[in-house]
């Protein structure tokens, strides 16, 4: 019997996991982690409105959440004064970026992103056969010029930019994106990943324009809503560019639960300046206590701060190791220079006084095994 | 400024919704379904378990899923008497019928599947420019024997099969699908969707087989389980197969809730034996008030019933309509001759009760329409 075979593109893809999860590495080791700093959750928790709202929504969930996300759309429409034309919803911004891909980059197509940005995207123009162009980091910032430059000279279909940028935490004010929106060569979409503009300062974001046939706004529930386990990303466009995912998306992947907490979410606008506040807090705590240690925190408009270790990737990769073999569950860079880094998501002040008590023991441990 | 343009393959595709939900129904004619018997969800409603699993579930929320769907494979693993390897978790059956169809399906393959067969499977050969070829039914059956060998003759590398089928309701027997298994051409994989396995008579599933490799079978937590609204279906597979889906899957697509609702229902086996009694009966209840209004119900190995309603698609979509104008929300066959039915899902006694006494008006109106 000839097994089926794979198409050719197919066969060429690694089976992989973009992000081990912090479970996977529960199990390994066997102890859960005294403090969930890795994956840019928000531990000040959902709304209470959104948890009344899944609680209440729960048996209902024998029913198919409504495909077109009507009310959700709507909801988001109106805070956003576009119409629910300029708005599609996706299992997570991760979902919707693969759906980009499959809609714009075809084998051999050029695409551009920072090197060492948002792995998942990369995956995915792996996933199409795309031609991944990287541009370094500037001064540990994405790069528009050059971002642009090498989208010029590529043909690039698609830029993808992050701003606030993940794993930085830096960030450009909407000037400068809007800049670059204004020097998009022609044809080239720019998917602008805004998954953390709802920390960043006043001035970031750009001014949303829905005639703008070049921009794709990532926005989601995931960051500073801390729905990150109901999956429920969404884009804001132009509204034949948006109507373009109806071609190719999973119709009813959205969850009914998912869709009610993150309605619920959107109205609690109390409980987003409550998180703000506490996400500030937790930023500056988090920078003090690598100050203390000896460290450097750097400048963040996002749920996180990156930590700049002062050595190379080695040496910030034992103290993530270090961190991690004591229960701290903290993420890194993967790329030259921004590698020097560990990145340390924001949290209730239990989980940042672990990561205070914990750091200096970890340092340590890492200056001993790299002498 | 030039548009960014779509792919070759994607400037082909229409934007569209395979099903309109009833929720859009509902909004044209602003009123609410009396009975949402269109969809086959489980309006008899989760376990208990699955809704009190996702309540205390809810405030963690925050967290993402655990990407690997560890605990749920294992458990899913155990109760299917396989390896967790051979398990595959997906935001439905239909987000991994997506990924098989991109995995196996490029442009002009070709791909087999019975004419009048789940659309969103068709839906995902046309996204990824497949050939497909469809095979008549035969007496309300998916024929094996016509689509192996359409399959063989076309070289087909994929065979969209359910078992029990929707929208007939009909089903075979395990043997007759083990000879189809048997009889494969070589190189083609047979997607045996089993979405309704768990209403059907014992004996219609064959024994899973971990070391067919050309043979993935498809399961949901939608149907029996009650939970359509959470987007949990899974593969079950040879470890290579199911391996391929970490090629290209959305690792973080499962709602933390939903991962929670299918390992409480998965346990609760004494409500899925509750379900099966509650769609036993209703399928029986559902075919004598066709039978009163001298209409034929077909067999059912499904929660749901497909009733022949004695004229042409015609007819049937007038029934269909004026039943929906009476707030009876159920669907019907597109593909003749089985568009001469509608299809009534089961569930509780007031709604099949609502559906009994607004047929004898439909008829009648459907009746005066044609006339």
């Amino acid at each position: 019997m000839k097994k089926p075979a794979l198409t050719p593109l197919a066969q060429t893809l690694p089976a992989t996991v973009p992000f081990v999860g912090p479970e996977t590495q529960e199990r390994c080791m066997g102890q859960v982690f005294r403090a969930r700093l890795g994956a840019n959750e928000s531990g000040f928790g959902p709304s209470p409105k959104a948890i009344t709202a899944m609680q209440a929504a729960a048996a209902d969930i024998w029913k198919y959440g409504d495909p077109e996300n009507h009310e959700l759309r709507h909801a988001l429409a109106q805070h956003h004064d576009v119409s629910a034309d300029n708005i599609m919803i996706g299992e997570g911004i991760d979902a919707l970026l693969g759906l980009i891909v499959r809609l714009y980059v075809g084998p051999g197509d050029a695409v551009v992103t920072s090197d060492g940005a948002y792995p998942t995207f990369n995956y995915h123009v792996a996933g199409f056969g795309g031609d991944l162009h990287k541009v370094a980091y500037r001064g540990d910032h994405e790069d528009p010029q050059a971002v642009c430059a090498k989208a010029l000279q590529t043909g690039a279909k698609l830029i993808y930019f992050a701003n606030p940028d993940n794993p930085m935490g830096s960030w450009h004010g909407a000037d400068v994106i809007q800049a670059m929106i204004d020097g998009l060569p022609d044809g080239c979409l720019l998917v602008l990943d805004e998954a953390y503009v709802d920390l960043a300062p006043a001035g970031t974001a750009p001014k949303i324009d829905t005639d703008a046939a070049n921009v794709l706004r990532m926005r989601t529930f995931s960051k500073a809503h801390g729905l990150a386990g109901a999956r429920i990303g969404y884009a804001i466009g132009q509204r034949d560019v948006i109507s373009g995912f109806n071609k190719v998306r999973n119709h009813f992947g959205i969850s009914r639960i998912g869709q009610e907490a993150a309605l619920a979410a959107l109205s609690d606008t109390e409980w987003l300046s409550h998180v703000q506040k506490m996400v500030a807090a937790s930023r500056k705590a988090i920078g003090d206590i690598a100050r203390a240690n000896g460290l450097t925190p750097l400048p963040s408009a996002t749920n996180f701060v990156t930590i700049d270790c002062g050595g190379d990737g080695a040496f910030a990769q034992a103290v993530l190791s270090e961190l991690v073999a004591r229960g701290i569950f903290v993420r890194m860079p993967f790329v030259a220079p921004q590698n020097r880094c560990i990145r340390v998501s924001c949290g209730p002040d239990e989980q940042i006084s672990a990561f205070g008590a914990t750091l200096p023991e970890a340092l340590a441990a890492a200056h001993k095994k790299l002498r």
